[in-house]
């Protein structure tokens, strides 16, 4: 049998400690994993929706996790009939899966003008292109960037359940919810 | 700016064949990005889910994927109510995001007797683990792996839009559609 490269796998404590490690590392590492999850949504006709984001804040003791989005993004208008997000990160290296069930809240205006007042100006170009993200346009550059605060919204999610996957030896799968106090439990894989 | 090193990403029909000839590659290529993608899904509650699968079958002329799955796992009550998937995958050498939207067919029993009957051993053990997947245990390796052929199902996505995002040095964003032929047409990023 392959050996564990992985003790903290192991026990619930020391994982759920590697979630947040990993997460938290996303925020600040360009290249870790964490940095670019996918982000699952539910669309207002009831559909299942996917795209990779960029984690800005991760807080362990809150709970919480922040993107940065479009507020024309479709992802916002998914949120707003749908409050809550999946999200979904593949660590490689620590053979980890972390899926992350949360409510979500849409920040814009006042509540953000500190975090815009932060970007640096080749970030705010994501926030307020034309046409608006998703919109048809006739030949592939037919767009322009611009930088709009009326334009930028921050997902803040709060965490509602962790369920990590460990890829061992032998498989390891745990439940960490809010409502419980994080304590976790092991669930089959 | 930067050189574009990916011509096709200026042309739909280029654009379209390279994201059916990266989820092909995934099929044979135990190393290729689109082997494990994002499969999103809707609770019967009404909420997100996401987790990585194993793409094991893709066909462009039909415009199909296969996955394979446990019978009893979560994904499978989640298509039951609501039959369709978000399919994601990002493709870092490529630089491509694909986006693909999905009614889902669970077909099993006789209709996966050969299928079951062309798996190795090593991967019918996947199908059919005591207790059922996401079950809670008291410990972590609490369960057996087990190979039964009433626990093993396919999942047929027959694929109905295509989202591609291409991040070059300027992005460029075109959607696919079924009922359109596969013609495809730009949208702003």
């Amino acid at each position: 049998m392959t050996p564990d490269l992985h003790p903290w796998a192991a026990d619930l404590s020391d994982l759920y400690a590697q979630v947040w490690a990993r997460l938290v590392r996303g925020v600040r590492d360009r290249r870790a994993p964490a940095r670019h999850p996918t982000l699952a949504t539910v669309t207002p006709d009831g559909k299942p929706q996917a795209r990779t984001v960029v984690l800005r804040a991760a807080d362990k003791g809150t709970g919480t996790l922040d993107i940065h989005t479009d507020l024309l993004s479709s992802k916002v208008a998914d949120l707003r009939a749908t409050p809550f997000a999946a999200l979904h990160v593949w660590d490689a290296a620590a053979r980890l899966q972390m899926r992350l069930e949360s409510t979500v809240t849409i920040l814009i205006g006042a509540d953000v003008a500190a975090t815009w007042a932060g970007l640096p100006d080749a970030s705010r170009q994501s926030y307020g292109s034309l046409p608006a993200p998703g919109q048809p346009i006739a030949q592939a550059l037919d767009y322009a960037k611009r930088a709009d605060p009326a334009s930028f919204a921050v997902l803040r999610l709060t965490v509602q359940t962790i369920d990590a996957l460990h890829l061992g030896p032998r498989h390891r799968r745990a439940r960490f919810d809010r409502s419980a106090g994080w304590t976790g439990m092991w669930l089959a894989p």
